[in-house]
């Protein structure tokens, strides 16, 4: 598949708009772990991802972590290329959650792009709406949402990204994820246990109650 | 002043487009507290305050609000025309915080132009961006910062924009905008009077100490 498959209005775009997009693409292999993305320092590019998966998380100067999103084949990670609007104010963090393949569209080349194609330029505003609802989303979980009722939420996510009811994750990454500490991601999943709705043991988490989960997750 | 003066992108645009924006936007006059716009079943149209005020909350099901942010004179409110972007999936609230003068430009009218021009569309775009930038920093103020320092944060804000260090506002109120109990905030200005940083009266705040309060919100 190349790069004409990852926008779904590549038909609008001119035939010289096209052209650029393709010929300024370049494809890159990531390996699980690494960081694509510190705060505002850098602006590697817009990243279309192919296979893998990405996380993108807040970061406290302690070092606390908040997942805002994941990016998932065929998302558009635009935040990579922050610089290319000028209001965009905070610093969002961006590792690659797996080995990765993705294109790269060099931000300066696809900041051009936008600014005369009102086609790009209105996709460009779908991107970051997307992005922004699923941010609102976080806010309102934090704000409204016991920790209990997070965690079962964050399970079953887990689980239906996996495809399995068994996840190999860290009591510390999941309190990395919900933006906690580790103590009171073990405390309540003991608590799950005791309930019958998880099993634990050394590295993983096996769910053995989805139902009485997605009760607590309403 | 007219709209033009509002888009600071106005001379980019065509003659035509500019014809489209004056001829349809309507000039209102909303009285403080009116609902603007609730959730997302209406889409009035987009909203350029000439005057006055407006906030932008989210509301949970039991009633509890947290303020996103602030809109003033010559901000542009892009949510109350949020049918405008497909991906905007979630419920912001908006109403007038002060009597506020403001132009509607309808919503129908102002996708069209954005659709077709993309002057417009990236302009759109950084309205987008500094909402996004806002509801960020608020995600960060929520997960990393204690409720004495958000209160602290709040009430040199609250003053700034009232131009007093005394400020008319319920503690009910001050717990809307953070998003908690109104006990929890009583109890914290008691806490800050004890310490001479405010001094309560009935309806009134009187900041005695700014100093100490921006140490606080550090």
């Amino acid at each position: 598949m190349d790069i004409s498959n990852y926008f779904p209005i590549w038909e609008q775009l001119t035939p010289s708009e096209q052209e650029t997009l393709s010929s300024s693409c370049s494809s890159r292999s990531i390996s699980k772990g690494t960081m694509l993305h510190s705060g505002s320092g850098d602006c590697i590019g817009l990243l279309v991802i192919r296979t893998g998966r990405l996380r993108a998380f807040l970061s406290s100067e302690d070092g606390r972590e908040v997942t805002l999103y994941r990016l998932f084949p065929r998302d558009i990670c635009l935040f990579s290329a922050s610089c290319i609007m000028q209001n965009i104010q905070f610093d969002i963090f961006i590792e690659a959650e797996q080995d990765t393949d993705l294109w790269v569209i060099p931000s300066g080349i696809y900041k051009k792009l936008m600014e005369e194609s009102a086609v790009l330029a209105n996709y460009t505003n779908q991107i970051m709406a997307s992005r922004f609802s699923e941010v609102m989303w976080l806010v309102e979980q934090i704000m409204w949402k016991s920790m209990d009722r997070r965690l079962a939420s964050f399970l079953l996510e887990e689980s239906s990204i996996e495809g399995s009811p068994v996840l190999k994750i860290t009591h510390e990454r999941i309190a990395s994820h919900l933006g906690t500490a580790r103590e009171v991601v073990t405390r309540m999943l003991r608590y799950f246990q005791g309930e019958g709705y998880v099993r634990l043991s050394r590295g993983t988490i096996e769910i053995t109650d989805t139902g009485a989960l997605q009760k607590l997750d309403i």
